[in-house]
């Protein structure tokens, strides 16, 4: 088991109701921003609880953060922070919304070009306070240190991590969540499901209550996900979904062991390059990878079969081929497709994305940091 | 799955050598009073690494605040601070020097009489900050917002819970529990298994993820328990123990779920009148509990049975005689008694306890808050 420091202040406020609550988080002084995403919130009610909550206050508002949010179309919202003075963020909907959020208050707080933080890395020392109302459980973005933000110009996908930019609080309203359509309540399961496996299957390193912790939250995902798709409005399945997901990457499970994020690094280049949703990229990598890394993550492979799809009486070999089978098996029933080819990529793609896999020179990939892009090249084309 | 309130802010710096960091977490100015046990960290050189990262701070001493540590004991350290003007406390010990240095960092704080702070409940409304470096892994208290302390005096003990006590940070290194007598070790195991099933042996209530966490817990402190105490020195071990112990009582798992409970505040009364170790008394009251509470319990106990034991192909009824009978063989087996005959207490003894637990009003016992003091009295019968 490896050293850690982990620590986690995010204030989650849990359950039916809760949204009524966010007016005790935020200063009654504060000029608030909120940041929100298409419009779902106007049609599920999440919007008008929101504001009854903020009653009294200076609200201003910034819509239009979409999926794998474009800097260019947060900047604007930057503008509104400097001219209005706003002081407190406040992120209604999915990871992307939240993501958006958290680029805006370091860089309100900040004299760099905002897209030189992912960029280049540049350091930030100080942020605006972040809320969060959470629409669609996915991304675990409610309670972490992390934000990914797009570049359509560059066609970029890049990550910040900081602590400055956990939320303050998160709002986790199952409710919040019936009315979301199929593909991403699919898409969240998947994304979660996979940030899990990100954190677990490397090579055993003593973390063994992770491990545990770990497969706690991937039978949990194997056997709601299912059901949140024939029960939209079940709301013991979509509470169990929605705390799944949270914990899936507030960090919990991956202190003290090895990470990969492989896959994620693969599929926000498909993300970037052909506009794949970001849990579909997962989808299609995680399988191929796991082939393509058999050996080194044998002894994790098996485990991971073993605990959380029953697979037993078979040779390691056996037990591979059977896990990997039976965790592509699980996206398809989902309505995920684990192919580049459902989506019209053939392996003439392949080499644009090693390319794009090259430019970003402080990539350094798996949990031994020895997969290259050309490696990743061969990745790929194991899941055409 | 009930609606909850989760925030734990305690920054945990886990692992070998991490003693070394306090001196980042403790501001340089701080005037620290170091909160101690009964001498064996002298022994095992977490106290020369502490004192050597607290070079060139105020630092004074306190110690001899033993298990089960006294209100008496502790007024001298309370004098100490406010004539030193101390102003930050780290404990470096378990989890009676923690709950000491918890209520020493209200007490001084707070111009009310510091045992009204748990007998009469007086609201407390600052604290001083507190660090923690562990040396046994079982209460949990390093991470969290609860303490108990005991009244000799009025053969009392009793608790206390305020978010102002969860420690700023809490060192946890493995090395610092290789040199533990075995008693202690045991006793950690079972106390630490106890708060998880206190948490979990209850009624379904949809906490489906947070029931799968619970059973991490059990599992990993079941199967590595036993090695623990073969292995004093095996880093694996110890280390995912000391994290074990620490997640079994943060917060974590007992989010969205009933609780129970019964078992420490009968267990705190065997502590108050005949001086059992913390973690021993709940060892002789849980499986009677369980045998008590059979049926109330039934579907929870039937789960615990499966998922931690592989208790399999069995009625329910014999499924839970199993359970209960495996759970005491596991505490028997590490040396801890189940029986109150083991420590020469006799069924002349319950009136006394029954009494006790009548004297504080304030008391409400089990998941459904309908353990009466009479029926405490019963299941201790089963206990004999």
């Amino acid at each position: 088991m490896r050293n850690f420091d982990f620590q986690n202040p995010t204030r989650i406020l849990f359950g039916s109701g809760q949204i009524a609550n966010i007016a005790s988080e935020i200063p009654s002084d504060a000029r608030v921003l909120l940041v929100a995403g298409g419009g779902s919130i106007r049609t599920n009610g999440v919007y008008d609880q929101v504001k009854a909550a903020l009653q009294g206050r200076t609200v201003h508002e910034f819509w239009g953060v979409l999926p794998n949010p474009d800097i260019a179309v947060l900047l604007p919202a930057l503008e509104l922070i400097r001219a209005e003075s706003l002081d407190f963020i406040l992120a209604v909907g999915g990871g992307s919304v939240i993501d958006g959020a958290k680029l805006l208050a370091v860089a309100a707080r900040s004299a760099a070009e905002p897209w030189a933080i992912l960029s280049k890395g540049v350091r930030v020392s100080d942020a605006l306070p972040i809320g969060v109302v959470l629409t669609l459980p996915a991304a675990g973005s409610e309670s972490n240190n992390a934000a990914a933000i797009s570049n359509r110009e560059t066609r970029q996908k890049l990550v910040f991590v900081t602590p400055l930019c956990f939320p303050r609080f998160a709002v986790l309203d199952p409710e919040a969540t019936f009315s979301l359509p199929p593909r991403q309540v699919s898409n969240g399961i998947t994304d979660a499901f996979i940030h899990v496996l990100e954190q677990y299957l490397t090579f055993p390193a003593g973390g063994i209550l992770s491990d545990r912790l770990a497969e706690a939250l991937l039978i949990t995902l194997k056997e709601q996900g299912p059901r949140a798709l024939r029960e939209p409005s079940n709301y013991e399945v979509k509470a169990n979904l929605m705390w799944a997901a949270s914990l899936a990457l507030n960090g919990l499970i991956g202190q003290g062991v090895p990470q990969d994020w492989t896959t994620h690094h693969i599929g926000h280049e498909l993300t970037a390059l052909f506009g794949i949703d970001h849990a579909r990229t997962l989808a299609i990598v995680l399988p191929a990878l796991l082939e393509a890394r058999r050996q080194q993550k044998a002894a994790k492979i098996v485990q991971f079969g073993a605990r959380v799809f029953g697979i037993a009486d078979a040779s390691d070999a056996e037990a591979i081929d059977a896990t990997i089978a039976q965790t592509a098996a699980f996206f398809e029933s989902l309505g995920v497709p684990t192919r580049l080819s459902a989506y019209g990529i053939g392996e003439e793609a392949i080499p644009q994305i090693v390319a794009k896999l090259k430019a970003n020179r402080r990539l350094r990939m798996g949990e031994r940091l020895d997969i290259t892009p050309d490696a990743a090249g061969k990745i790929l084309a194991l899941a055409l």
